[in-house]
């Protein structure tokens, strides 16, 4: 089994960006953690950060993988074409976002991707990711 | 430590309520399962069902727990009263769903309750209170 | 056949209440009238009131009738609860007012419940009910 | 005593259209059921269709009848000329639909009639008109 | 020159039409004002009324005035179709309203057609006519 | 009889401002027609022009006038405080506009004054003040 | 006289519940500092707390007082039960908030119950209700 | 095949009405330029214009066409009558437009006919026509 | 201690102006009650009223008092000046109204002052001036 | 002549994406069909396929064409940048939609980029492209 | 060469008003070190404060100045009587605010006045007058 | 000190594109005139242009520069992913704008990127960016 790990704009910032917002782990730690939970699982595990809407509409529309974990950060409010590339997928996408997005400005509380997503995990921090490799793991054990 | 688990209306239907949606597993099910995961982490587990808004507001009101994973269900959407006493509480609280609530009407888009929790975890089915709590247990570990 | 008339908030209080918008009649008329009816067609009637949503949501989630008319005045406008537990009981329910909602304050022309049930019969006092009923017999009769 | 009944457009073609919404019935099974209801009440009856805001207006302006059964359709959520013209006639109006607008686009939940109408009758396929008309006779009976 | 009159639905049945607002006199005292002033300016003066938008929209569309007088009643709010005939004919038209529409619901404050008039003269009853014509003459002695 | 014409903020500088939308007349081109229209009629006439919507406000207070002719001016779209002193008066005024208010930008489409007016006269340059006189001399007349 | 006075949900908690909005008095305080104005007025006050929409409605319904000082709290902005009961209850309403409503979050900026009420006063702590209630005897003394 | 073209109303005024929005060339050529290529291709095509809504509607209704090339000129933008019709049609529909209505004002922008239509072409002036009866023989010759 | 009472536009009027909405009492009994009240608790009264925005603005610039009680009247709907005037002068403001505004027009509903001040009291005419008064007693009793 | 044929994002995956909406056609079929009508009638056609909203920007900006047919996709309904670019190059563009956009989720009934270009071709399937090309060679013949 | 710098309300209170948002420095501060740049550049300036919107555009109409550096403060959001004198003085106007007014509240987003300026320059403290005289050098240099 | 100039999409283009709005001035003109400045003040300047979003966001997110000059072109009002890359460098941003942005669509009114930024200056055409140097240089000589 195959996941690919898609992280948006900005977030190859992460430790240095606004950290009372964001937290102090780096975009590293998200995909060492992430990855040695991979391994005991037998999954394949791929990593993907871009600034560029357009790169990450590219990269998934590769459909070289089973399930997709997506943060995809500012996009996640303005980008039809990220929506409509998870939806060309047809793979089970995960929509995560590190800060309680709900309790940020208005403009955060629309998520274009979401609808087409399985669900989304937002606002536990570096866990948000873990959690949702944790459903890919359970979700497969049924 | 010690978990409360709030249900709101119309749960202790699942299993026969609209499946499509829903799923096929019972508020019996949910409970049997975190029970088991609570008991391996020696967490203290309780669970609360009501379909009355103002109940919710009162067990809520106890404050005689650590975490909060709530289930808000269709007052998720208009109760200003359950928000209020989550904020009242000042406990940390997972708010769930076990549909993506961003794929279905409008007016489920929008969650009054989400801005005063930690995060949010929506469309696992029952998988979503299993990453509640599983967050709660990593949380703690760290 | 087995049909439950459910009559939501305030609505004890016909015949004192507002009587130039809602009438002269009591609650006790309207029980009346349709036991009568119902006596004559063979049909079981089962009358709730109350002014909790959350009982409400309850008493429609037994599930133990063929058909429901509900009046469920102020909650007609703010419970997604309501219409929740209609669409969870998977029956017939007729929606029916009083008063013409359509002539009063902007607020009330909004229907939450109406999207579920079969249909609404508003604004012709103690025989938006009767009306009700005569559906029902006319549409077993078909 | 005399009543009118109108259909607005579209309506003349009932039976062949988008029969899974409308029913299979034709206008033609409306009038014969109404009129026989009609003659067994000694009820002077009239039938008035046409796709024309304008000549709905002019018919209900000639005032000529005790009561008016009106299913405007699509001028239902456009037409302030047929709203402005029910006023004029101050005789008593209900309005009908085959269908639950209710459960339909966002734009079919809007009524500019409704509101100068005594009440509303929506979703109840060929029985609306059949209530209406029965509202007219019991009515009439107090 | 001429002058062309043109009155929308339901103007004919001024007089009995709800007195309170739209007053006592008839679509011919109007037309027997509005005639006498023409006569003794030397204008002539033609009257249409109708129903139907379309049939509104086919009179101006003939283009043979100079000066159009427009009462599009309850058209003002919702025809398109007017305001482009109005805009095809290229003529001065004024537009007028015998009670003051902004004094009433939201919706008649709306005026789809008064942007392509050189103006609009609401709130004077027969005066309001009386006024366009005044204008006219007026304008024309310039 | 009294009448008392009142021009809002800029009126001062007609002739001159914009006259591609106001035309080349003056402010004093306005009160010398409007003088000797009244003269003839035996009327008398007071003219009040500020830029304070205070002034206004207090000018109007004095209630000392049997009709009042209005031109607000920017205040028409933004102004409780007239609308409440027209009210408080409860004088017959006559809102006036020399452009055609609802051919310019969408914020100008809005009055607050017209509403407790007996109505608007919009568009027709220096003519929309003398029609407003005319109909207060031709309403007296009845 | 009788007066009641009405606290919804979550007010139980007064002292612990965000202090900084709400200050640190107790329910229990704000009771026995108007049982003593009422005492030295010969007023006979009642109290009732409740978390419940439904209950607080059927409380109101009983109808068995001359004034009602009511803090709807959370659904102030939500329930038009509670204000469909205060106007069936016909008794002068007088609704009080501990803080400013009007500092804080959009949504508790609209109230649906204050149009029912004779006035609101919103923002000055437990001195809310003291004002309601000598509005009471201010008012009675007239 | 038959194919059927509606115009909506003011196009008979094609020509002379605003020729620096809608072009110089009349109905008539429009009529001739589609029936030269229909002839060629076989093609029994119809011609309807009127600036009746109802008219539209009933001409519709007849349903005796395989395509449907409709121009609804201002009731695009207004009618759900002529949208009803289209739907109950259930033939291939293909809405056309003069100009480039995403250009002009914003009431322009809405479309109630085009989401029952296969789809819409705007902008090309009389080759909008052309356009649309190209899609026809190129869609039956796959 | 000082405290400054300021008076909006029209409240000059009170007594004649609409009594139905405002009362019969005038803006001396205000005065004088304020006095009475003022004297016997040591308080330093002053008055002010005006109709204009801009001296209102700069009366409150003085910042010569410790206490405001404002009834903007229409401008509190309106003045983001004396919003921000009040929020520059940093002394505890408290705004009253004399009619409840909330069962008024829509525009009445929002208030632009209330939330620089301390709280609002609404609604109980000449009562909402004294309750302002023994806030500010009280208050400054703790 | 030389015309630029532009697709937007996930266009590439046409033939496997979402069949049901965009057909089993891929990216290829468009290109040869169009190259094979290009070279019959000696238009020099070039094609830019790009995912990225800065690449489509660029290559625009290049403005070596002299018709632009574009399929923005997903950036129809979000792209300021690509409707300026559109601008600038004062070229003659035209718009194509495989899908009927109208059909779909209301967000994709806004079009940014139509109001800068001749027109709008929606619904057609891979005749949308053909019907632009089909233009561009109809309107040089004129 | 004369400029023109008004400043509106509440702007005399600059240094002792909210100072966090306002800054330290006083009117005062500012007019003298325009004065200074103005001196060394040949510019007649002129100073004008004041906090009545009705003074403000009285001195904008004087129209006796080459350049116009407005702060028109709370007027900016609610003053259409500004823009229309700023409109009708026809000379070259910059719209200056001292805080960053798109980083507070939702309503200080909008500017009735910008429209009708060369342009704005906003949240540099003093530096936004500074750079705005800046600007009047170095165009009258090109 | 370093200042980064970033330029957004179409930027490149200016001169040739649509001069009468964006003047006719090339980049490189605004780069050199900025160069000139900076080298006077002893200022390292950089300078970059790009039509993509991401790259945009990328070249911010070295944070190698102590102020940010933007032009951030149509993604001031789409782009959250380059506003939160402004908020993650935490330097000091001014935007800017070559025209009027308050002047035309009123898509152009909103900016994201605005209240993460110290200020905006716009409508100056190259003089834009030079008061944003100058605003650089004045504010570090504080």
């Amino acid at each position: 089994m195959k996941v690919l790990v898609v992280n948006g704009p900005n977030l190859q910032k992460l430790g240095s960006r606004e950290p009372e917002i964001y937290g102090a782990f780096t975009l590293s730690d998200i995909e060492q953690r992430l990855s040695l939970i991979a391994r005991e699982n037998n999954i394949t595990i791929d990593f993907f950060q871009s600034d560029s809407e357009g790169e990450i509409v590219s990269r998934i529309g590769k459909d070289d993988f089973d399930y997709l974990i997506i943060n995809p950060a500012a996009y996640t409010h303005t980008s039809v074409a990220i929506r409509d590339s998870i939806a060309a997928a047809r793979t089970k996408a995960i929509e995560v976002h590190i800060s309680n997005v709900y309790a940020r400005e208005d403009f955060r509380k629309k998520s274009l991707t979401a609808p087409v997503c399985v669900g989304q995990i937002a606002g536990f921090g570096i866990l948000s990711y873990v959690l949702a490799l944790e459903y890919i793991i359970k979700n497969e054990d049924r």
